[in-house]
């Protein structure tokens, strides 16, 4: 389906006006059957009756469309699938079907059994339709050009509409799966924007690239907890309802798993920010120092990265066919350096960064690129921020307290994760809110909360949807949630 | 733990004193050690300084105390716990230490080694402080009582305050964890009530029970997410950010794994009623009946209870030992029941329903009585609820327009899951929600959502707390909440 060479995209008038028949049969109170009695096809296709579980309605064995291949040659087969296109030529209608990633082609073709207005009716069904087909499966040798399944093809004896689309489509779902190469002269013109493709979200869901994409993204989670749980943390689930009065940035103690960050003005819109995204948390108490926590995160995300090349190469080829990227790299043990050298690599490449002063994310991104041609690595830890750039609650580091224990962690020059040994005594916490010029009458039950015994601890927030934008190397964290919220959008 | 015979709940005024005095070093300004010169034990005991990651800090190698058997006898090992409880005897102090379930007695004797002072200052030590304990591991042949380690006691050479507690807490964590047994009269009156739980819960939280009642709940996400997994689903995330204007009831479109209900003044305040909570929902494409989905998620549940039953009997019996309940009991195939089945039944018990009417919260506790005396089981699936008490995207009967496609499920006489097949068709969904005098302009995005082919498709929504409340017999849903959310408590 990548390639589609065969399949056109401009609709022929006569299909246009056919189309517009077709969403007006789809109306459930007209479920009637379009064959005639005269027609050899008669009762052999047509449009069924609107699904609504009735007990004496006829039970199919179908077929899956990734199972189709030449093991099942020569049998017949009843499929349900999506109409990807139909494209009718004289006596024969060429249909493609699709089925989550997979697509096959369906010949519709005049014969003892096949009448022409049933040829006729199946190159008039909308795309996007629903259709349930019984077909011979027939080996072509040659292959077949642009589906998935190129190794037989299906021979039609009846198709039925089991759900029809309305015929203007607000995009096309070719369109959307164009590569997105520079090269592309022709692609330029008609790829599909960001907004009308989340628009239309149903839609745009429907290409194997968002299907890989919300695949993988699934793969992240339960790679996340598999490994965690088998390391002994246990998952909890934490409110999302706090008192207006609370400081947003205390969020994290009541995170975990999925976090909604309240709109806010200041909530920057870029490619990178969502004002909702599914936060994968974690906080471990340590015995010692809190770079037994930093290894365990860098460790697991080496886990995770290792998952995802051995369990989701399928996915993430998928969507480098639509989306070219360099693959991912990670070391092992992963990459830690020191904030103090991450702003002597920006100084010899010109950039500056102060002591105290926090990256800008042009400085991080360049980082990234230094980083990328000096180690050879797309994930990589930066440890001991400067203490004015880190939340008040971060423990300032024991002997340089222009310092702090805290660290962020990288994939293509883009933070993902921002984590530190959080304040676990009352008293430091209290005098380090206040210098913050924190309210602590707002924050009490947080301070609270260590005065009956707080072992030293440490932890970091995980973004979800920017950890698979950055291992699959997309361009905007959009593509990657599913129904994305920004300051601008609060619909779908 | 549970027993705890020997540990009295009465505090003696010296202690309180102390308890004082260890608050007011516990301030990070103040991390003197309290040994003397002339202690023979100096340098063995005392307040550590914070620990903020210093890298000069001495690091040992710490023993679990599950860990601590006779296995391990006449070893010595380091332990860092939190001090349960500390009880002087003359020249012994008696000290319980906990982890997590895990409780060992620690016995701090004066000898060569150990002089008077350290056995005071261990004393004086506050409840719910992390200590640091160097010991020798004896073994006890006839049985420490009281601790869950039972085989040995720990005699100590050095014990160190990591992190003091102050002196009051708000709740005794014995108390928190006595038995709610009517008989136990000492004990109706020393229960901790659910508010001040709720208000500590940072406390309530450490008690065995609620660590068993937590990782059993983890343990529902991962059953459900596996299962689900290896049948092909695919976790999503979803919105938590809707248009103000959205119906509350079309968030089940949105919803996955976690959703927030929003507060509502209509919300109730019961025993079962949170105004957030954790949704296990999903959503599932079929062919011809939603039968296909209902009996899914009915296998979706044996399965899991089997795996409760079988991975987490441990927590399941700690629970149990605090809140006694009779075993959760289900069937294989679980029973299926039609609604004028149910209506039925309850007519037999002197309870009438009407043929469109919803059941009662008292109705359905009759209900889940009845079942089980005939059935013997807990679990089971009501099927085709009138039409008339469903939302309106309820697929009605393809038979009879005044019942639906429908159906809760219950565990002990308490919904559980409320699902339905889903209308699917454009035109049939606008004249549904019509009807129930919905402004169609403001589900214009939902009602669009389907009007590009959509198979027939069934669900539900699962709540997590419900369920492992009702699996472990509590009788409250904040006990299996960590920070429940009601209209009268959005903190701690």
């Amino acid at each position: 389906m990548q390639k589609a060479k065969r399949h056109k995209r401009k609709r022929p008038k006569k299909a246009e006006k056919a189309a517009k028949k077709a969403e007006h049969r789809s109306l459930p109170a007209q479920n009637e059957l379009v064959s005639q009695e005269d027609d050899v096809s008669a009762g052999k296709y047509g449009n069924l009756p609107l699904i609504r579980s009735d007990p004496s309605a006829i039970r199919r064995h179908f077929t899956y469309l990734k199972e189709l291949d030449k093991s099942v040659a020569n049998k017949t087969v009843w499929v349900r699938a999506r109409l990807h296109t139909a494209r009718a030529r004289g006596k024969q209608c060429f249909v493609v079907l699709r089925q989550r990633e997979f697509t096959v082609q369906v010949l519709v073709n005049v014969s003892d059994s096949v009448s022409k207005s049933m040829v006729k009716f199946s190159s008039n069904i909308t795309k996007e339709s629903i259709v349930d087909i019984e077909a011979r499966v027939v080996e072509v040798p040659s292959g077949v050009a642009g589906c998935s399944q190129q190794e037989v093809e299906l021979v039609a004896s009846q198709i039925w509409v089991v759900s029809a689309s309305v015929p203007q489509l607000p995009l096309q779902i070719e369109d959307a799966c164009r590569p997105d190469k520079p090269e592309d002269e022709e692609g330029l013109n008609i790829r599909v924007n960001q907004d009308t493709r989340l628009d239309n979200r149903v839609l745009d869901l429907r290409t194997p690239t968002s299907q890989a994409i919300f695949r993988l993204e699934a793969g992240v989670c339960r790679l996340f907890r598999e490994i965690l749980t088998n390391r002994g943390f246990v998952e909890i689930h934490t409110p999302k309802i706090i008192p207006a009065a609370s400081e947003g940035e205390l969020m994290y103690l009541l995170s975990v798993t999925s976090k909604a960050q309240f709109l806010e003005q200041r909530t920057p819109n870029t490619h990178r920010h969502l004002t909702e995204f599914t936060g994968l948390d974690l906080e471990m108490a340590f015995q010692y120092h809190y770079h037994e926590v930093m290894l365990t995160i860098g460790d697991l995300f080496t886990e995770m990265f290792k998952g995802l090349r051995d369990q989701y190469h399928t996915e993430t080829a998928i969507v480098g066919q639509q989306f070219p990227a360099e693959p991912f790299t990670f070391l092992e043990p992963p990459l830690v350096l020191q904030y103090p050298q991450a702003r002597k690599m920006l100084a010899e490449a010109g950039v500056e960064i102060g002591e105290e002063e926090d990256l800008s994310t042009p400085a991080e991104k360049l980082l990234g690129r230094l980083i990328k041609a000096k180690y050879d690595t797309d994930f990589y830890i930066l440890d001991k921020y400067p203490l004015a750039v880190r939340p008040f609650y971060t423990m300032p580091d024991p002997q340089n307290s222009r310092i702090s224990n805290s660290y962020d962690m990288f994939m293509r020059g883009e933070e993902i994760l921002s984590g530190a040994q959080r304040i676990h005594d009352p008293e430091l916490l209290t005098e380090r809110a206040k210098f913050h010029n924190i309210d602590i009458t707002k924050i009490a039950s947080y301070i609270d909360a260590f005065k009956y015994g707080c072992p030293p601890h440490a932890g970091g927030g995980i973004g979800l949807e920017r950890v698979v934008m950055l291992y699959l190397g997309l361009d905007n964290v959009r593509k990657t949630s599913m129904f994305p919220r920004d300051p601008k959008r609060v619909t779908p």
